[in-house]
């Protein structure tokens, strides 16, 4: 059965969903209700869409479309569509067989990404997929199925037989802003190190928050590819590439209850990695009672997992496992942390000096990895290039290809944001610092979302404190948001003294 | 922080979630995007409500409310609210726990169920929830935990000193409509059995369905309890009673992608039993390759966990376990098994034998649980009940309380639908009967939603055919749905005939 009505945009948005709203009546006489999915055809073209219904605020042979709805088929007020109700897409068998526990084969694997990407396959059935498939742990035969199929849905890069190195922070701890300056070591020594990363989903700031403070992210291939052709490096936002877009359509999902499951992130990792025709890898895995990895123990299972996928896809991987107690760097919030970066990159005395010692010692690794340095020499290149301002120059050049500013300098980055210090209540040693407490304050002061949020640590762990010294500064959009801020301190503890 | 903004009824409905359409420029100065949710404030009442934004349609300054939300709010347009935004509930800490595949405690599940009830709970996170609990097997304790939080959560019955008798059927089975034959058997020997259903969850009719083709299945509790007290029994839709409403809520999930779970059944079951104050139970456990539990291994392990939740609530459960190869009764769909139940009330020759003679077995069973029949003797009780009329009579007597038309027919029925007989292709004999295969031809005819719509089989297992016999009629509302019926019978085999 199929039905002809004229379409109407309408300037709702869902933030997410397509919707298409028709006419109770209309509905009724289709066998449809609201909540059931239509599949709209025109010009030879089809979209899955939601359905809403009205009474009479849409018409009788009138579809109206949501801003979403009109965003993925351009269809304009007064073309004629058709469209007919939308069965689930087969792969829905293989979503509950997972269900049911069981595991899937590439075929079956690949299919529901498929579909995924398609807009065939619901919120609520891919919530039931993401959650049956990460919730227990998965099996590594099916981490490469996943892998593979989010790389074979989607769009792959190459660099006509040149070496490409790249590095990844599983997150977790906060601030370790360090692709910011890796990037540009790597780059200004003519290694290839086209980086993509994400927006922050469980903490504060994720790197393509932090760098949008400075550039652009939201780059296409080509255009990364130019820029990395031209100046081997860039620092974008991997959601805008196409590469692996199945990981997108989860993360948004995953981003609404503020979760990632590890093995999630483990696929996540490495189909972006596959697909972006990463040769080197260097893994950056922190752990700690308070990280995102809780254990040495289970930084080390993860490691050995990607170890294992990387070498089915053909790609090196090297890790940094180290013991997390406190954040790197002293900013937390993407103008806070980008300020951190440019501080290293520029040789601000004012610099972190903890966020500039792990940055070189990661980029030592990943040139040693790629063969750019000797043995154990890997650092000392990496600080040359930093020392002599190599690495701050090829920054400006990255900036300024991706469309920023290239003259803008630390000190100018957190203007206009409203402030509160927050003072030490008795004297004491502090004797832990709770990363967790720390990425609460910061949402709740409005970061990510608010760029300019955040907060300044102004003590590091095992330091002394004297009764009201300065232990960190709230930065906010306005007095309301710094309150939120202040209220959430009352919660939880970032500093332990005693 | 909150905002002042004035209502305004907006006649969209999105069958489900209750959405609030905020002007753009109000939610951005908010901090509000599209798919968050806020908690509107009025009169010292609050809902949580997802957000959509507009441009121009919703101005500045105004609220748009959608159906679902004003029916939760009863607001009118130009009532000035406030709203917060929702941060989620600390229950979600609760799922995530959950997600991580650990066990919940009871204070975990009830906080989840409760927000749950409250609204508080996103369908995403709820996903989440459903598909974190019910893949892999659930323990006993966490089935206990569950159950109980869905009891303590909604209302609960009680019917003053008299004991209270049950049937439940586990489904699967397409036909098997023995509820509405039993019931009046049961109350018309004076024991109260205040039956709530289900409607149609994975199957082309659910006894809800069922019973509202001969009277409104909807009472509340108050009207429920003035039935069962006047008649002994009632049939009544268990959605609309605020028994175990978490119940409800996570059905219409699982609905969506027509999946149950079995633990998920089991809990929903007891659930709804516990909170109607039920002390004698008869479950009905088909079991078979097509229907829903596969083995008789299964059947038996889920009895086990039935009899244990049952003990734990001072429930008396007994089973009957029967291997299922073929539908019980003609008719599959509303209507079509609304007929078979009338012909064996009403004594007609037409009278399905095989639902006549189980109806009588799970009858007799049930009445020697709970006293009403010696040993052995229950089944000669209960055929004694339905030959002198005496079920019929109580039947009337149950439509006619719930506000039906007593004086129907079991041949006025199905008057109206279109028809399309279906003919045996070759001679032999019907060596299989494929339950999953009639599911899906019944439902791609319209059933449940299309009450008329269904099939008649005129074969049973074992049966001799000849080419050309009148095998099954199919029924629809018109001709294309027919025809939506004939293309599944291409795709699938009801029967097989060697």
């Amino acid at each position: 059965m199929s039905f002809f009505l004229k379409a109407k945009r309408l300037d709702f948005s869902t933030g997410d969903v397509p919707v298409a709203v028709l006419n109770e009546d209309d509905a009724q006489s289709f066998g449809i209700r609201p909540g059931d999915r239509i599949e709209l055809k025109w010009k030879n073209k089809s979209s899955v869409l939601n359905v809403d219904t009205s009474q009479k605020m849409v018409k009788k042979g009138i579809i109206g479309l949501f801003e979403e709805a009109t965003d993925l088929t351009k269809i304009r007020s007064g073309e004629v569509v058709y469209f007919e109700i939308f069965d689930p897409p087969t792969s829905i068998k293989a979503i509950k067989k997972k269900l049911k526990g069981k595991s899937l084969s590439y075929h079956e694997t690949y299919s529901i990404i498929r579909d995924l990407i398609k807009g065939h396959i619901s919120d609520k059935e891919l919530a039931f997929y993401v959650a049956s498939s990460f919730t227990h742990e998965m099996k590594n035969k099916e981490l490469y199925n996943l892998t593979k199929a989010m790389v074979d849905t989607g769009s792959k890069l190459n660099f006509k037989g040149r070496l490409v190195a790249d590095k990844h922070c599983v997150g977790g701890l906060p601030g370790n802003r360090t692709t910011m300056i890796i990037v540009p070591i790597i780059a200004s020594l003519d290694v290839d190190i086209p980086k993509t990363s994400s927006r922050a989903i469980t903490s504060p700031a994720g790197t393509a928050d932090t760098m949008e403070i400075l550039a652009p992210v939201d780059l296409n291939l080509k255009e990364i590819k130019k820029v990395v052709n031209k100046y081997n490096g860039c620092i974008v936002w991997g959601g805008s590439t196409y590469i692996a877009p199945a990981d997108d359509i989860i993360v948004k999902l995953t981003k609404k209850i503020s979760l990632e499951p590890l093995s999630k992130m483990i696929v996540s990792v490495m189909a972006k990695k596959v697909a972006m025709g990463i040769d080197y890898l260097l893994i950056d895995i922190p752990y700690g009672l308070t990280a995102k990895l809780k254990s040495l123990k289970i930084a080390k299972k993860i490691a050995r997992k990607f170890k294992w996928l990387g070498k089915k896809f053909g790609i090196k991987v090297v890790f940094t496992i180290l013991s997390a107690k406190e954040p790197v760097g002293n900013g937390i919030g993407p103008a806070l942390e980008a300020r951190d970066v440019l501080r290293v990159l520029q040789r601000k005395e004012k610099r972190p000096v903890d966020l500039e010692k792990k940055s070189l010692h990661l980029a030592g690794k990943l040139l040693e990895l790629c063969g750019r340095a000797k043995k154990n020499k890997g650092e000392t290149l990496a600080k040359n290039a930093l020392k002599t301002g190599r690495a701050w120059q090829k920054m400006k050049e990255i900036i300024k290809a991706q469309g920023g500013d290239p003259n803008i300098d630390s000190e100018d980055i957190t203007v206009g944001a409203s402030r509160a210090r927050i003072f030490a209540k008795k004297e004491g040693k502090i004797t832990s610092v709770d990363n967790r407490a720390i990425d609460e304050v910061a949402r709740s002061l409005g970061a990510p979302h608010d760029k300019l949020a955040g907060l300044r640590l102004h003590k590091k762990l095992n330091q002394k404190v004297k009764k009201k010294d300065k232990l960190m500064t709230l930065y906010g959009r306005n007095k309301e948001r710094l309150n939120l801020g202040k209220k959430a301190l009352k919660r939880v503890d970032i500093f332990t003294i005693k």
